[in-house]
């Protein structure tokens, strides 16, 4: 049986070049003891993938070049020579990029049981989702009442941190870019900033006249203004839960940091940088409290769905330009 | 009776001038009750009080125009109108910038009982102390055999802060000036890494020279290159402490920030800035744990000494130039 992947054939300085990336045919191995091959419906496509083409360790290996990519998938078991796994099953796993992943079962997992859609176990109930949890609960330690500022506010992340931070009650406040996402936020009762056409200094005064009891928590997926601006609106003894800086993943030189990073002291604040991987004991206590409001559907999660694995790379290069709203997901 | 104190005649821009710091002299008004008037023996003076001259509400009040400056001094009770004092107690208050205090018994206390020189209640067992002992302890929360970095190392929270760290074991690693700080440093068992002729970048190696392994934990008190060269270091998990940026007291113009600022995200660290006053509660805790290492001489603790009301304004000035080794006192 032959299975198409993505590799890359160098590591890209810069944003990456749509070139870079290769689709590869290759005849799979037979399946060994204690494997299972599934057919994948869903591909995962994720900013911090970005990090893992630099070459270099930062919090998970590099991509090997020409190796097979690797990302979150959801496919059906179509052989299986693992006794947990029949064919048929619906499960998650790692090998992404590719339409049939042939792989342990140890690095396969069922698909848990709540009814909805299997797409929803990359995104809203996934690692996007079990992000945006960790990082307001876990990381900031979020209160019932808490002010609190999400960046990239209506990305797969954000669109469940500001719901999340919403339900707790106080003033949410998100900042994306084209008018859908901030009507979208409004949508949901979350006071929607752009970022837009503003430097940091004009970006400080619209979080403050969006919130001007301040923010209790910030909920970092951005960097560069967006932390400036967060930084000169934080109340004392605020939580910073750093879950990325989309806005220098793609830098070729150190861009200027936070200039008013003094703040932290000034406000006695805590910033945290966190990887949802290391708080994955917590993946079903999530499930169990986010799981039930996804499926009666109390949570809106939004997908952007490309169709077809030759879309894979150009749906991972437009979460870079803004270009989803909600999951970036690859239809099969 | 004359009391002679210091006061500011405007909130400075940058650098302090002599001439803001003006001496007069009041006659005191009769004693009420519950009053206490106190002759100053020791006043300190801190890098904190520069932020109480920009006529802006930080984590403390600013300090008035034209009234007298504050902070914290030791003495001996005079006249007593509040039933727990009598003349002749030695006692630690707020009312410094002076020689002889008149205030509320409220805001006066006891001098603990530990056998060692009064002034030491100023500093490696007063405020700096309690600052050191509170950003390892507390906010850093410091384990056995964690290696630490800390910046300012021979100033009077520096210096307690390595001694501390060095006796729990790990690497310590002390950035600091002058060579005479460096000795006292190294005879200490702590690594000195001198930040002179160095950028950020030769700064990062020169830690990562003296300390191969990265830090677990930061002690912030300067920002500016030492918080990119600590960055640059840090291990995962690590935890910064940040007591002070006293590079960007006396800034006029915002300086640009750490642009390695997602270190934080990729090493997961924490930073967070603490002020003491906030964590006063543990004072006794701290007593009971670092008095009597003091006592026994297991803790060298240098001192600055200035002579006369007169030097007060001369002593405070140096703490910006790197004047002092260990605590900088006032002797009246």
């Amino acid at each position: 049986m032959q299975t198409r992947y993505y590799t890359i054939t160098d590591y890209p300085k810069g944003t990456p070049e749509r070139d870079l990336f290769q689709l590869r045919e290759e005849e799979l191995s037979e399946l060994g003891e204690g494997e299972v091959r599934i057919r994948n419906s869903w591909l995962s496509v994720d900013p911090y993938m970005r990090g893992r083409m630099s070459g270099v360790k930062t919090y998970i290996d590099p991509f090997e070049l020409n190796e097979p990519l690797q990302g979150a998938a959801v496919g059906e078991v179509i052989e299986s020579r693992d006794s947990r796994f029949k064919s048929g099953d619906k499960v998650r796993h790692m090998g992404g990029w590719r339409d049939i992943a042939q792989l342990s079962g140890d690095q396969v997992e069922p698909l848990p049981s709540i009814e909805v859609p299997e797409q929803a176990y990359l995104g809203v109930l996934g690692m996007p989702g079990m992000t945006a949890w960790t990082g307001l609960n876990i990381i900031a330690e979020m209160k019932e009442g808490d002010n609190v500022l999400v960046s990239a506010a209506s990305g797969a992340v954000g669109s469940l941190a500001v719901q999340l931070a919403k339900a707790k009650g106080g003033t949410v406040v998100g900042i994306a870019g084209s008018q859908e996402k901030l009507d979208w936020l409004e949508a949901r009762g979350v006071k929607a900033v752009s970022y837009k056409g503003k430097d940091a200094e004009q970006l400080t005064k619209a979080l403050k006249e969006a919130c001007p009891d301040g923010f209790d928590v910030y909920y970092e997926n951005v960097g560069g203004d967006c932390l400036v601006a967060a930084l000169n609106n934080l109340n004392v003894g605020a939580r910073i839960a750093v879950c990325g800086m989309i806005s220098s993943y793609n830098d070729t030189e150190a861009a200027p940091g936070p200039s008013n990073i003094s703040m932290i002291l000034i406000r006695r604040a805590r910033m945290q940088g966190f990887i949802v991987f290391d708080h994955w004991q917590n993946y079903s206590r999530f499930l169990e409290e986010v799981g039930p409001q996804v499926a009666k559907g109390d949570i809106d999660y939004e997908e952007t769905v490309e169709e077809g694995l030759e879309q894979t790379p150009d749906a991972f290069l437009k979460l870079f330009s803004g270009g989803n709203k909600g999951k970036m997901l690859v239809r099969l």
